[in-house]
């Protein structure tokens, strides 16, 4: 790695290599949260873990697992990435509770309590009416938090988030949207919802994909790091950091797979539409995990100085990490 | 059998046995709506089916599968008892829309869209909030109006139900629920409901389940009969049939089984309470398949015509199945 900043991304979901753990190593990424699940149950969440247990076999050189903070610093130490594993849904614990501290075992360190539908425990951003926190989602928000599972509200709709914030005893965490008030797409995140979570000790993980972006792909570098500006004086400057929700390599069945899962006959098109279905073309200047540097040096111009710009980077994230990755104290 | 009428029972959850069959016949029941699940996941929904499957070589003189009305009017001719399958969760399809037809070929011909809590498809009547039927749901709804999965919502919330009743193109069935204005339990259903119901050409199953009946397990067979009357009224004579609900020889384990599936790590007591949490004691004019006829008898000393107690005992439910269990004609 070229420099000693610490650089953590809070979501990527990669169609994972060699070539790309090359890219990790090469652009300096000390850790990143990386989505194994959308709609897999338990089992098949498992097969995903077994595969990284077997990549983490094969690639020792360039990653490591990523279960604490401690982790982290040790990958930093060693040139290594540490890979943190989280689920974009609710769906690998099932109907069962006790796949919670299961799943905490074997890795998992996020889970979204919804993906855009309505789960058992939570409402997805895309559907008429949010209810809020189910009864399950009562209870399993208490069980992630005895454990130190994170709760992602990323996908989730409004009151669901408010009101996870308000039931979860730890800091909970949006590790990819923007602020609506810059870009109004579904997935974005009122400044309601930013500021409760900046109060609340919580994350955000700003998003480079085109759909939640002002001019989508054509969005400036410029224009990304004002908007990091805002949110910067919106939730304090702990509580910002990067979630780039990086989707690479991947063909156009995987973005298929991730709006329509198994629960549909009729094609959704999610954040897309009929006629653009595909994966939105990437900004150009973020591609791939070679590009952090390049945001580092925009946030600078930007006029954010060192020590703001190592805290988006990565310090905030690893931060949260640790304080959130560990059984909770108070129980 | 000792008469000619047709019983058919629209739900039961017994601890079935070699003796709880030789009650079905000797109690002249022609068939019965049984549940095969309340919180099992496909693997396991099939695991029960397999059972039954079993049961039905081991006591073919005394039960058949029932997949069609037709196979009910077979029963009736051969003195054996139908068996029908149903669920009272979604669970059996997790979030998969293409188990839906997988499982209708493998008997199942009722399926409830939430049992107390929010589902995938719907919200449960325990629950705090009902937003109603999700975007999964109306999927998963015109998915079984294909199939002839008939929409059950037992221990759905008001507003789902509604919904459900205006989403589905074929009648649904609230298969084991009462009037809410002559009981108020959470699980007894509104005048609006129940009138919404009659109307669509769906079938209500009266409930004979301790929590659902004026005085419980106190309650008279006069008061029950003078219930019906009260449906019949509000419903009309061929909407209302029997649902008793009926679960017997189960242990308490069961009932706490019902009540927290795997989805809490507090105890939930449901309809009962901590000094109450064990099965209610039954009736005693209703504890088994054997007192059927004294219900019928009951029916015609409040007044109800011969044809009217057919209707009630059997007949509504036997022209229900005929509508509701093969595909959709206009599809």
């Amino acid at each position: 790695m070229s420099d000693d900043r610490v650089i953590i991304d809070g979501l990527q979901y990669c169609k994972w290599s060699p070539k790309i753990f090359r890219q990790l190593h090469d652009g300096g990424v000390t850790a990143v949260h990386v989505t194994i699940c959308y709609w897999e149950n338990f089992r098949e969440t498992v097969a995903n873990i077994s595969q990284w247990n077997r990549w983490f076999e094969e690639h020792a050189d360039l990653i490591v697992p990523g279960r604490t903070a401690d982790d982290v610093r040790r990958a930093k130490a060693e040139g290594r990435t540490a890979i943190v594993f989280g689920f974009q849904n609710c769906s690998p614990i099932e109907d069962d509770i006790g796949l919670v501290p299961v799943l905490h075992d074997l890795g998992a360190r996020f889970m979204q309590l919804s993906y855009n539908n309505q789960s058992l425990l939570a409402t997805g951003c895309y559907e008429a009416e949010d209810p809020g926190i189910t009864r399950m989602g009562r209870q399993v928000i208490r069980e992630m938090n005895r454990v130190g599972l994170v709760v992602d509200m990323s996908h989730s709709a409004e009151r669901s988030t408010l009101e996870a914030m308000e039931i979860s005893e730890r800091p909970i965490a949006i590790t990819h949207a923007n602020p609506h008030a810059w870009m109004p797409a579904l997935r974005n995140k009122s400044d309601t919802v930013l500021k409760a979570l900046g109060e609340s000790g919580g994350m955000l993980g700003l998003s480079l994909y085109p759909h939640h972006l002002r001019d989508k792909s054509a969005c400036t570098l410029e224009d990304f790091c004002a908007m990091v500006e805002r949110a910067v004086e919106l939730m304090g400057i702990e509580r910002v950091g990067i979630g780039s929700d990086l989707c690479q390599d991947h063909g156009d069945e995987v973005v298929a797979w991730m709006r329509n899962g198994r629960w549909t006959r009729d094609v959704d098109y999610g954040e897309g539409s009929k006629d653009a279905a595909a994966w939105p073309e990437p900004v150009s200047w973020f591609s791939s995990n070679l590009d952090f540097r390049g945001i580092a040096d925009g946030l600078k111009r930007r006029g954010f100085s060192d020590d703001a710009v190592d805290r988006i980077m990565g310090l905030n994230w690893l931060d949260f990490f640790e304080r959130s990755f560990g059984p909770q104290e108070s129980r």
